[in-house]
């Protein structure tokens, strides 16, 4: 199959350059970027006055967690996760998770997003939905033993099982993570697995780390050290690491983050509305550390919305740096795109010849994103994921002019909203 | 003119109680509420699985700085002023105002906006727009006078004329505000003066007050005192004041404020771009004070989305305490409805029989804003202004399923990238 994109505003390189071009796809790659392409092909699509920017890249999020979106807010987290999300997500059946994963990808296809790192249970249910939707998945099953022996066993099970799974769907667009949830929710004994299977099976490795100051309280009474620094001394991370959150992280966790080139998934809006914290953005950067972006689950965000996202990001480490220079519009949207996708060893996240075709056209003839004086600027600070009009991963259509080609929008809303009367009663 | 609403979602009443009702607009108010009405009228819309939302107030913005959305973003704010927005701003003449005014204008309907607290320069031709757009626009001459007598007189006279010409319209739609800039920007004279005036011809004043560091050490260094501590000294203070930021406010300062029933318009994500800090919201509402919302210009946010405004202002509050209980959904929501109104004294804000028919209709039957768990979590966490597909002010509908009524969309935003180009050169 073959894709000509004409006219559009193209955000070029990993430079961000923008230029008026036209984009030739061809099977999954983008094959030719210049000015007048007169190639003929499958489909041809008029961008004039819209941008084509790289797809986006949530890498941390729970695309199930749409079930639980607004279902309690406002709350400490240990008393929403106890009494709220908890509760629930015991009921939780292989059907229900499906059901949120249809969903959570709806949603991502509707804003943007191209490729997701998620971690969950029932991840051969969502890989099925994955597949399914046409996106690109990084699917982890979340591992907790909180340190008992029996569940270790257990958790390593359904890990590998997943990734059987997963693998047997034979698709690059399916990809198995070892998720591990957290330091203070894993026995050094799993972590130490993970990292041997990891190695073994070429995977890369998600975690929660360092995201509360009560993790951390944790953690050192625990172990007399921080998470990081435990994770460093049992030899659990390298360059194959993704670690959501990172919000609290002194001088010598961000050294040792930089020295194995793990990667971190910033997530602002769900350490805002949890009141987590900050994350450090420009000492990580300053030591080199690749910053991705994600939203983290629905409950916690409430959208998974890479857009606002981005606007979120750039606002909140200004003012809590009180330098309107820090998290500039271009350090943002390559967090947003071209980290996330070095995060996943994924060769998309830039538009250039031979990356992969995994972009969006977004709609510039608004009003709030005229005039075009900044592509870029608009992109990260007026723009939102219902701008985006066109969705295109491993170089097929997801969604065109808002209509979205590989799911069934009607029967996704109301199967979900069927799931949580289920999970209410 | 009689509008029926049918099946909706409706926000009702102070308490934001959600329940399926019909309502029914005749001329310019709400007149009845309730299951099933049976009633004949011009207009029938059906709102099934939607939501009716009092219109949001937008209680701070420069509505015509549209047209220097992402000129320069990541900026310290002197040098953002100083050499990106006034050079612009010294080449604007009445035309190329009110090209911006029309932008901003077209985007508050699309938006959901349907009242706002201006200020700017050329404000009869602001006025002219938004006449012209159906929208409730509070209208104020930006007064600054940098301490030369000739320019306070200068300054008052334009102010007098804005005021007799917008009189001159005779809409109640359309209302004149004093705005002396800033106690930075205008002298003791002028800033007396307008207290008079508004006394003598029954306005409201707004005016910036502590929003940066820089302007309380100004003030502090040429008065020996705070702002608001100055402005009460004069007598400038009552409860037809609206101070826009409220950022840098002390114990004392925020007595004053509630002791003369002075409202604030908050404007997070403005405060976050320029890095001008956090305005203390928890002393503020216990002390009593009311709150609105505003977005600013769209040269500092960089969009005029009051949906957009909630999230950040609710996120924001939750991480500036590391608290997740502040700033919660519901209290948000009054900020960008009622508080708004009242300020305005407008009765508006709010859906209950009689109060004025300025209100909204939200499309839910999207992924992000399902599963309906809660109506006003999803308005705050997880909607923007594109949900919005529906816009009635006055009782006359603005846009209806994304179609504006009142002013054209092409010729607006073509008008405003012209103007643009203009000012380049
Ligand atoms: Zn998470
Ligand atoms: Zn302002």
């Amino acid at each position: 199959m073959s894709i000509l994109i004409k006219n559009g505003y193209v955000i070029y390189g990993e430079n961000l350059d923008v230029m008026k071009a036209d984009i030739y796809i061809e099977d999954n790659k983008i094959t030719k970027i210049g000015k007048n392409l007169n190639i003929s092909a499958d489909y041809v699509i008029d961008a004039k006055g819209k941008v084509v920017s790289p797809g986006f890249i949530n890498l941390h999020t729970h695309s199930p967690m749409g079930l639980f979106r607004g279902l309690a807010d406002d709350l400490p987290l240990m008393d929403w996760l106890k009494h709220h999300i908890w509760p629930k997500e015991a009921k939780l059946t292989r059907e229900y998770t499906k059901a949120g994963a249809y969903l959570g990808a709806l949603e991502m296809i509707k804003t943007g997003t191209t490729a997701f790192l998620d971690m969950y249970f029932y991840m051969d249910a969502v890989a099925e939905v994955v597949l399914e939707s046409g996106l690109r998945g990084y699917l982890s099953y979340g591992m907790i033993d909180l340190g008992e022996p029996d569940k270790t066993e257990k958790e390593i099970k359904v890990a590998l099982e997943t990734m059987k799974f997963i693998e047997k769907l034979s698709s690059e667009r399916v990809q198995f993570v070892f998720g591990p949830h957290a330091p203070y929710t894993c026995s050094i004994a799993l972590l130490k697995k993970v990292r041997e299977l990891a190695n073994e099976h070429k995977k890369l490795i998600t975690i929660h780390v360092a995201e509360t100051m009560t993790e951390i309280g944790q953690i050192t009474s625990r172990y007399g050290k921080s998470p990081v620094v435990l994770l460093d001394d049992i030899g659990f991370l390298a360059d194959d690491v993704i670690i959501a959150h990172g919000v609290w992280l002194d001088s010598k966790d961000i050294h040792i983050l930089a020295r194995h080139r793990v990667s971190i998934a910033h997530n602002p809006a769900s350490n805002m509305k949890l009141a987590s914290g900050v994350m450090p953005i420009e000492r990580l950067l300053n030591a080199g550390v690749n910053v991705g972006l994600g939203t983290d689950g629905s409950a916690s965000n409430n959208n998974l919305d890479m857009l606002e996202e981005m606007k979120i990001a750039a606002l909140l480490h200004k003012v809590h740096n009180l330098d309107p220079t820090v998290a500039d519009a271009k350090t943002v949207f390559k967090m947003a795109t071209q980290n996330g996708a070095k995060a996943l060893r994924l060769d998309a996240g830039v538009i250039k010849k031979g990356a992969l075709a995994d972009l969006v056209i977004i709609d510039f003839n608004q009003p709030h994103l005229r005039p075009i004086n900044n592509v870029i600027s608009h992109l990260v600070y007026s723009a939102n994921g219902n701008d985006v009009e066109t969705t295109i991963v491993d170089g097929k259509i997801l969604m065109l002019d808002r209509e979205v080609f590989t799911l069934d929008e009607e029967k996704t809303l109301e199967k979900a909203e069927e799931v949580v009367e289920k999970l209410a009663g």
